[in-house]
């Protein structure tokens, strides 16, 4: 018998035509939350959805949720991701997800195959955090991890307020936060790291994530003249935010294990070259799969800023963005995942993930887990992030099975 | 005798006039090079001339020269600095020198005297750079020290063409640089240091001013996902330009002595919290007086530079926005400022000049020195720059006796 399959073709096209909206140089894709560019890929993702015969619904917060429904009145099993983007993003990122579940729809519409249990493909809004934060943010809410309220009150890096944008684009939608609580969630993803590759691993099933420390540390120095001031009456705020980015990767690497930290931003005041600077702003991202390890990163940091700021006669403030603990998946799910994937005789392994997902938020409402497929060269976040089409087609192709299975019990 | 004075209240009210124009928060001024602010402030300078019966030229750089006629047609006996300002200036960091200069010819035009030699007022183009590298650029290319046509096709941070802006203000003029050769040169300034306020200095007779290194450094590494790339995996540009940073500032408190070095701005890119940065660009202001050693900062930097783009994998680009060596003022006028100051009974002390001053290209094509007034807790580049009202007054009057005592000699 041959198996059941997608189909290469249809997945790629899909993707491919989802990734034109927003579309930036290098073959990557600019989709910021709730700016125009998200607003036309929504636009394009309800249209399918409704061309799928899939009852369309927006919950307050914007999230999209395409419902198919099945023989029983039962809860649904649920698949998606998001379709926002970094500024430099890719085209897999989140839209592989949304758009393989859309495929998985189309296979089931054309054999005309009702499922016991209904089934949902939903995209989470913002869930790349970068104007917004905290990331993760449409499924936070919907698991009720923040008040939707407090989600809308969000201010942006512009300065918008989240609930005007999202009106603005015409998705403030009607529904209750959190109404759908699903049998299962099941997310595809691409890895967006270098490991599969490495290990020439086809499917990973993912078991757990690691928890996620975002803090942005605003420095008050003195601004003076470059040329005059001595090196010890310097009050340079600068110096300090280099400092700190010098600091978080020495320590990441001296822990070892799973600690990543990252300095990805960074402002100088007034930026100028013979001016010592008098404010700067610098991001951390610290993330471990170890609770307790994470914990003692921020403690280190903390007290490393604290004698920092004393040195140098700064003033340091220091902002929570985003604190998520690590994430430990549903162990059946998991296994589920896992022998859908031997069972078509992939290399499958359980896996990390080092990202957040929406699946992260979801585990907090029905057993989820997620599936992942390789990237090239672990790029992401990156225009230059790429999956084969023949990866992309394993990985749906597994989430069918996957959805179909769940989708039977009782 | 009541000794000589061009008056508290007049300098003061002249510079504070002045200061109103690109006004901006904290007290400062952000009038910087070529700017719709530059122009407004130019015209308040010449409109001052005129009525201060000074004959007018522009040169083709758009130096403004305001001559006095003397008894004799000799080489004339020059003052002045600038009025461009940095993005956070101060109030006196230019500005004070050529106002004072303007309240000598006002003393001298009140009592009706006819000095021996001309002189003359001169306020230079672009003296911080900020927008327009190199810095002095005005003062430079009429010391023959850079070709006009080069400074005209300079091409500013916002990628204006300084020539484009310079007409664009009206202040492209007919005069061919360089077409005045002074007898001496003799700019007031303020010290925009900490030392004569530490040491009870009240005048400073500037002898020698540092060399200036100014260097961009580019660095191109692979944007990636924060949460999961493995630490040495990365190819962080933004580490690399925050250890940039540490490494100079490290430099400067090991070399000791005179040696300064800052990186006033530094720009990554994308700048989000949870991408690593693919690019970053990161300025390096290394100072010294003695030029063998700011050639060893340098050697130094570059070979840590290069060390640090093989270890983290990353392209490193080196591009040199300003080279001057250390210059040692004219002994001669050193000492005829040193004694003027004594000989009013002011604390005075030869000094060093950690900035870049118009003196310093001056210095290339005549006799040249600098009178430094205190800066009130050092601060400069800043808004918070401040001098007291009776330090500038003493500043302008050392400045009159010596500039009276020039115009005489033979
Ligand atoms: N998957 C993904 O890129 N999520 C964004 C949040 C993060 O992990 O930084
Ligand atoms: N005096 C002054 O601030 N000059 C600007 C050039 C510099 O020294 O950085």
């Amino acid at each position: 018998m041959r198996q059941r399959s997608v189909g290469e073709a249809a997945l790629v096209e899909r993707i491919e035509a989802h990734a034109a909206i927003g579309a930036i140089e290098g073959g990557g894709v600019c989709r910021i939350a709730l700016t125009d560019a998200d607003r036309e890929g929504r636009d394009r993702l309800v249209a399918w959805m409704r061309q799928l015969d899939l009852d369309v619904s927006i919950d307050r917060i914007g999230n999209i949720f395409g419902v198919r429904r099945g023989k029983a009145d039962l809860s649904p099993v649920m698949t998606g991701s998001h379709i926002d983007t970094v500024a430099t993003g890719g085209r897999y990122d989140g839209n592989y997800g949304v758009m393989a579940g859309l495929e998985v729809v189309r296979w089931l519409n054309e054999r005309g195959i009702v499922t016991h249990r209904p089934l949902v493909v939903a995209a989470f809004t913002n869930e790349e955090g970068v104007r917004f934060q905290p990331d993760m943010m449409g499924s936070l809410v919907h698991a009720g991890g923040l008040a939707l309220q407090r989600a809308l009150d969000t201010r942006g890096t512009d300065g918008a307020r989240l609930g005007d944008e999202l009106a603005r684009i015409g998705y403030a939608g009607e529904m209750a936060c959190g109404s759908i609580v699903p049998h299962a969630f099941v997310e595809l993803h691409i890895e967006q790291g270098p490991v599969m590759e490495a290990e020439g691993v086809q499917i990973g099933a993912v078991e757990n994530l690691q928890g996620i420390s975002w803090q942005e540390f605003t420095i008050t120095g003195q601004s003076n003249h470059a040329g005059t001031t001595p090196m010890r009456l310097r009050r340079d705020a600068g110096y300090c935010a280099a400092a700190i980015s010098v600091f978080v990767r020495e320590l990441a690497l001296r822990y070892g294990g799973s600690q990543v930290a990252t300095v990805g931003a960074m402002d100088l005041h007034p930026n100028l070259i013979n001016v010592i600077p008098a404010r700067a702003t610098v991001s951390v991202d610290l993330r471990n799969t170890d609770e307790a390890t994470l914990q003692r990163a921020e403690r280190e940091l903390a007290a490393f800023v604290e004698k920092l700021a004393d040195a140098q006669s700064v003033r340091i403030d220091t902002r929570r963005l985003v604190r998520f603990e690590p994430v430990v998946f549903d162990e059946r799910l998991v296994r589920v995942i896992e022998r859908a994937s031997q069972a078509r005789g992939h290399a499958t392994r359980r896996m990390t993930s080092g990202a957040g997902h929406d699946a992260q938020m979801m585990a907090r409402v029905c057993p989820s887990a997620m599936v992942f497929v390789p990237s090239a060269l672990g790029i992401s976040h990156n225009p230059r992030e790429h999956t084969a089409p023949a990866d992309l087609l394993r990985g749906a192709d597994v989430l069918l099975d996957v959805l179909l299975a769940l989708a039977e019990e009782a």
